[in-house]
């Protein structure tokens, strides 16, 4: 244990959050009041076993944004607009949600002195999906009518009232959404060769490209990714082209017919010779499992979309590649489906004695 | 934009996880083979709200360790038993366990190619709780008996056959947990003045000590906290001075009658001139809700005993103190209580108009 050692590996600038470690590159100032968690610096965990599935000498790694302070990547769009709130003067925000997004909105904005306002349309009764926005705070208001309904409104009340709208619309959103682009280049010293990310609303990966782009112009990184965007097979419209009317799968956090970021997604596709596919609801419990099960990381169904979808389009890797896979949210998110979901049995009324459970252990 | 300012805002080597991080102060050496899912390094959350409610000037800050890979502070003591038993050539690791432990050590087995056996009393069907570790790969068995007859079990197993014990009599638990004291240090600059941490089996105060004291030794730090201690007033054994025999409290991870860590951390609590405190369920829902409602944290309710506590005591603070409140795991581990014991509401069957909903805001 030598002291020069000990000094080289505990000097480390302790973390103060996304916009103060990326403020040069986000649309804030010296005045802005920062509200933060600290959220960001999620880590770029190496997944031996799925890359060993791929060959080549590909290398895999999954950014695991379930790490979060409320569990999902919503946090680093959630720190800019809730702060860029706050300094124009407001007092309340509103969303409509049923999920990651309520969460996000109502810590950031209870975090920073406002009232968050999160609208549902009525009926839905789900309350394990909405107990941690009421647990931070959050004020609940079920609206009749649909999810769509629900959206008009929340759009018209930032119109007319003094709340701000932060849903996918709000501009800030993506801005703090595209620094985790950032962080996978600060870590591997360069752009991976594919990005893998799950296609719901289309903002993150509208944002990731963002965030490449921008570092790439700063030369911070020497190349570009292709774009890999991996969307549920009841909830495909990108890779059909065309909206679809009553999107279904189990990975709900993608579960969107219409996406918001339709044409911005086709772009960073398109400019990244990237491409689109649909990956089933099957295909994508698999992964979720894999994950869990191989690797020791426990995320989302919905996260499981860029895994199972790089596995399925695993030919094209080029030798050598590095991959990113986006793992958008956490697993606790969704207690339900891992109950429903694993393989693992318990063995239940075993006698309390060494060999019954050494037998039972299979020793 | 500057590109000097460029450069030094994005230099930062990244975190490799905690045994690498604190490789010279672990019993490892080049040749252990370490088992990581890039644990620690969790924030210090500044909670300005619950300062005020101090006052006299005091900083106060929450370590959050729900924001380990599994969520619980569990992950820091099982990547360092886990590499251990990989280094001893273990093929299988047991414990038993119904919460935190059994999920960090199902996952950090199956990522170092491990069986993972976990022990629960027959009759215990808590499905919800074991739901993590069962997705992670863990093989559970059920045995007749209470809770003490799996520990006994699974000692004798460790004993009789070539599986690997992880509950907390695993020395190397301890080591791991320790460098949560060192990430305090490395962030504050020198220890804090308080160090409020939930007890419960009182691994954790007895790892945070050595941790400090550590540091203290490699002149890393100048000062060493007072341990304040604080037990659920149902399962208060270390504050009462005998064990409890049916301990009862909402805070399931710190229900323990009978703390394995019992004399280690009475030396801890004496040497640092700190001292023991109950707290009420009741008092623990309300710094529960606190965290969440008014500084956006999210953490289990048994977490929560640490800001109860030091809220309790609040007037022993010294004026000017730094103050660190230690929250063990993520909230989204326990969602039922997060539904139960939320103070917010959800306003049903609104009519979809602007006005009905501006009243409904109280706009």
């Amino acid at each position: 244990m030598t002291s020069s050692l000990l000094s080289a590996a505990t000097h480390r600038q302790p973390w103060l959050g996304l916009i103060e470690q990326y403020r040069d590159y986000l649309p804030v100032n010296d005045t802005t009041p920062v509200v933060t968690l600290l959220e960001g610096n999620t880590p770029l965990i190496p997944v031996p076993s799925i890359a060993k599935l791929i060959g080549k000498q590909v290398r895999v790694f999954v950014k695991y944004e379930g790490l979060n302070p409320t569990g999902s990547f919503k946090d680093r769009g959630m720190t800019m607009a809730i702060s860029k709130a706050k300094e124009a003067g407001a007092k309340a925000v509103i969303c409509a949600s049923t999920g990651n997004t309520s969460a996000a909105a109502a810590a950031y904005a209870r975090r920073g002195g406002m009232r968050a306002f999160v609208l549902i349309p009525d009926g839905y009764v789900a309350l394990g999906k909405l107990a941690q926005a009421l647990l931070y705070g959050a004020e609940v208001l079920a609206v009749k009518g649909n999810f769509d309904t629900a959206l008009e409104i929340v759009r018209s009340m930032a119109e007319c009232y003094p709340v701000t709208l932060v849903n996918s619309v709000n501009p800030y959103r993506l801005e703090g959404q595209k620094t985790g682009a950032f962080e996978i280049v600060d870590v591997l010293g360069d752009a991976p060769d594919w990005l893998c990310i799950p296609v719901g609303n289309a903002g993150n990966i509208t944002a990731y490209w963002m965030g490449f782009c921008q570092y790439h112009q700063q030369r911070k990184c020497d190349r570009l990714p292709r774009m890999m965007g991996f969307q549920a097979a009841g909830a495909a419209p990108l890779v059909n082209g065309k909206p679809v009317t009553h999107p279904e799968t189990i990975a709900t956090a993608i579960r969107i017919g219409n996406p918001a970021s339709w044409e911005k997604a086709l772009a960073a596709q398109s400019a990244s010779m990237g491409s689109f596919h649909a990956v089933t609801d099957e295909q994508i419990l698999d992964a979720y499992r894999l994950l869990a099960s191989e690797e020791g990381v426990f995320c989302e169904p919905a996260s499981a979309a860029s895994v199972a979808g790089m596995l399925l389009v695993k030919d094209q890797i080029p030798t050598g590649a590095t991959v990113v896979c986006i793992l958008t949210g956490n697993g606790l998110k969704d207690p339900d489906t891992a109950i429903k979901h694993s393989n693992s049995q318990i063995k239940q009324g075993i006698e309390p004695k060494i060999l019954a459970v050494a037998e039972a252990m299979g020793f």
